[in-house]
Parts: structure tokens; sequence; C-alpha cells
């Protein structure tokens, strides 16, 4: 498995060009990516990137890949990033690894946002996977109860015996809706409730994904216009 | 002016009943409820808070009312805050005095949102006081040029030479959308963009506006079902 998500994950950095303003995602396919853009910035490639997670701000500053802010740049060029799940039109579920919050930041500032998955990913609709939703720590009990008012089971993420802390300082709820039909209004329905910062539905943003494949090929899914 | 604001929420704060969990709203007009409410429990009245911002908790604390969690308790009561706009049909502007997500939170929270203004605060349309909308620090440069995107200018909020940072811990973005036609589609349109956490417009929140007149009296408007 982490050959597969080395390989799909080298290829999309390999797109990469002089010049450009790159966006790093976070999570274990993600890791292969920005180590991959590491190797290539001491080759001589000249790229600015910013990161979506302090853990992949971390990762590029040992990979020796400079980091700008977003007060020094408009637009990125281009964003890597894994997901959790994908389904036929390019929509995602992100946030297993608790940071899809700057992740969707980034993604929504970059002309380009290349998803980069193996093949257990692929889903004919989203929502096996719990759907990560970021709330604020004030009133997050009167939060849970609002969104499961939308039909679903919710739960706290937790690390060790307390709630997990995002790096902006909220919590995640993972939620649970079953099958998502139509994720794009869930979406909308999520975020338009109070103490919701953002949540994991990444609906048309993805412009290409990336699959990785056991038999070693990789399977490129464009999004249609 | 400060005669009027009193004598509007403390009759709000008359309404008030024994065991209510009471939400206590932020600023200059909910200054008075919330001191009218610790003079009530002081003579013995029953009541449990939940505080929109620290600075009303520490007035909570300052006049002796007991404050409770979101952990503590399902539901308030009954919410008493101010606005900065109200249009006929109740549709607020919050967030002047800069605490406008946890104000929301706690009046989605409860059965009963009462909004105590001067009269000087009714518009026939909402939008001559800008819009102000909460957003994280993170990529919040870009979280600006996505938001002026639909159609308003913005500016940070300062607080001496450095941006307003809210209890939350983020920024304040003040957006002039000129007079705005529909709140409800643009306040969903507003909380779809990553990195907002929410905005000032309560579309839809209020259950009754009392509006403290020049001559001394009270007018109450009710939602229309």
């Amino acid at each position: 498995m982490e050959e597969i998500k080395r390989r799909v994950a080298e290829a999309a950095a390999e797109q990469v060009k002089d010049g450009m303003t790159v966006g790093l995602g976070t999570g274990s396919t993600a890791y292969w990516a920005i180590r991959k853009l590491g190797e290539r910035v001491k080759e001589g490639l000249n790229v600015k990137a910013i990161a979506t997670s302090s853990r992949s701000e971390s990762l590029a500053v040992e990979f020796g890949i400079p980091l700008v802010t977003f007060a020094e740049t408009d637009v990125l060029d281009v964003t890597i990033d894994g997901a959790d799940e994908v389904d036929p039109a390019l929509n995602l579920i992100k946030g297993g690894g608790g940071a899809l919050l700057r992740e969707k930041i980034v993604a929504a500032a970059s002309r380009r946002f290349v998803v980069v998955v193996d093949d257990t990913k692929r889903v004919d609709r989203l929502g096996a996977f719990p759907l990560p939703v970021e709330v604020v720590t004030f009133g997050a009990e009167a939060t849970k109860r609002a969104l499961e008012s939308l039909g679903c089971a919710s739960r706290f993420r937790m690390a060790d015996k307390c709630e997990y802390v995002t790096d902006n300082g909220n919590f995640i709820l993972d939620c649970d809706f079953g099958l998502i039909r139509e994720p794009e209004p869930l979406a909308q329905a999520i975020n338009a409730i109070p103490g919701v910062v953002d949540n994991g539905l990444f609906a048309n943003m993805a412009h290409v994904v990336m699959v990785g494949c056991g038999d070693g090929s990789i399977v490129v899914m464009e999004r249609g216009e």
C-alpha cells in the first residue's frame, strides 16, 4: 500500500514546474509528494510552498522546501493532497487526518487542485467514511445536536482521552450520514449551522484525481466541465 | 441614548422567569439587561446563564449571575441580545462588538431570542452597517479575496495597529455589500467560503425585537410565522 501511495504521489510531484507556488497537502499520501518535491528542490527546482498543517510545514522545512504565506502570494499554481474518499464526479471526503480546514482554504486558492489516492479510496457514492466537521469549541455540544438534526450520528474525535484539537484550535465531529446523495447541498446545510467552521466535503473542487492501482498503473480522472 | 438602551434592556430582563436558563448578549444594550438580571438574582431570582463573550462573562460574575456551559444544558429558554441593524422581517446584522459567532451559537440554541435595540437601529433594508464576517487567521488574505468576489469591499477590523482578534482566535472582516436584498442566500454563500467561520447576518432567528424609542415608549415587533 505504501508503495502505491508513494508512486502516485511522486508522479504528481513530478508535474510541478519551475517557478510555481505549491500547496502541500497533509497525510500519508501527501507525505510522499512533499518528500519528492524536496528532492527536486535539492536538484535545483525553484518553488515556494504553503502547507496545510503544522505537520506538513515541518516536513517542508525538513525537506528544504521554501515556505511562504498568503500575505505574500495571491494564488497557488497547484495543490497536491490526498483524500479519504473520491466519487466518480471527483467529489471528495477529506479530514481523516484532521487538517480539512486549511486543506480546503489552500485548495480553494489554487488554480489546479490535484488529488492523489490509492484505489481503495474510490467509491461510487461518498459516505462510508464518516464526514469530519470542524466546529468551534464554544457550544460544541449544541453544535453537535444541530448537526444531528440534519440526520447523522456524530461523535467527537478523540486523541487519547481528550477531544482532538485541530491546528486552528477547534474540535472535529465525525458524522455518519450514511451514503450521501447530494454532496453540495449537504455541505451548504452543514456550514449554515452556527458553530460549524467547515466540513470535509470537497464538492466540485478537485481538477484531477490520480489513482494509484495495485498493478502499478496510475489512473487519471479529469473533471468534466 | 444610554437611557433608551437601559429602559428597553431592563424591560426584556424583567420577562425572565424563575428557573430559566438565559443567554447573555454582548454590547452596550445587552450590558443593561445583564445588570438588571443581576439585580433580580440578588432579589432571589433563580436563573443560570451562558455568556456570548468573555466580556459578558465577566459582567455576569460581577453582577452575581450563575454561569453554566453547554455541557450542562441542552437548550436555553431565552437569550437577550442587541443588534446593529434590524429590518421589518426581524432579520439582523450583528457583530459590531466582535462577538457574532458566540452570539449566533447561543441564539440558535435558544427557544426564544429577544433582541433589544434603540430605534436608530431600525432600517428598511440591511446593509448600511458593514457586515462583520469572522474568518480563521490562516489564509485570511485569500478568504478576503474570495469574499470580495461575492461583491463587497472589505477590510480587516483593527485594534490599535493590529488585527482585532475574537474570543475564538479569529479575525473580523467588515464587508460593505451595500444594501442587502436577500439576507439568507447571501449568508449561505458567505458561509460556503473556506476560511469563513460565520457572518453577522442573523436571518429568521429573532423571535421578538423590542425597540426603545426617544419618547420613552417601547415598540415590540414579533416575528410572523
